[in-house]
């Protein structure tokens, strides 16, 4: 199964694949959910890729509330 | 409220901001949920930007399980 945890910052992560994961983070006090690729350095420390998003609280939302569309969407194909 | 569309391709997508997307897409028939920035040309076309990320079926579905405890993580801060 696949891992859960948290960075050198404190933010909790969970991965989605291997080498995927969603974090939420705070940056001048506003909250992001974070869905980024991550690679491992030679030394075996988690870096942050270029592939990757970082939602705002009001884009995370309205992401939640799309959800169920997509998911019709997707079972209809 | 958001717009909802399909582009070009005839894929769906939903707004989840003036220019960001959630939509779906299928290459090499496997279908992939795709989170993404998108800009407007000087004559009114939208094009995908930089920032983004293309989830895998199997790591949209991981992101959906994770939801709840994201969520907690979250209304905790």
């Amino acid at each position: 199964s696949l891992g859960k945890g948290s960075d050198s910052d404190g933010n909790a992560y969970w991965e989605i694949s291997k080498n995927r994961r969603v974090s939420s983070s705070t940056f001048k006090g506003s909250t992001f959910i974070n869905i980024r690729e991550y690679y491992t350095t030679a030394d075996g420390e988690s870096k942050p890729g270029k592939k990757g998003i970082s939602l705002s609280i009001e884009q995370y939302n309205a992401f939640l509330q799309i959800i169920p569309e997509l998911n019709a969407s997707l079972h209809s194909q």
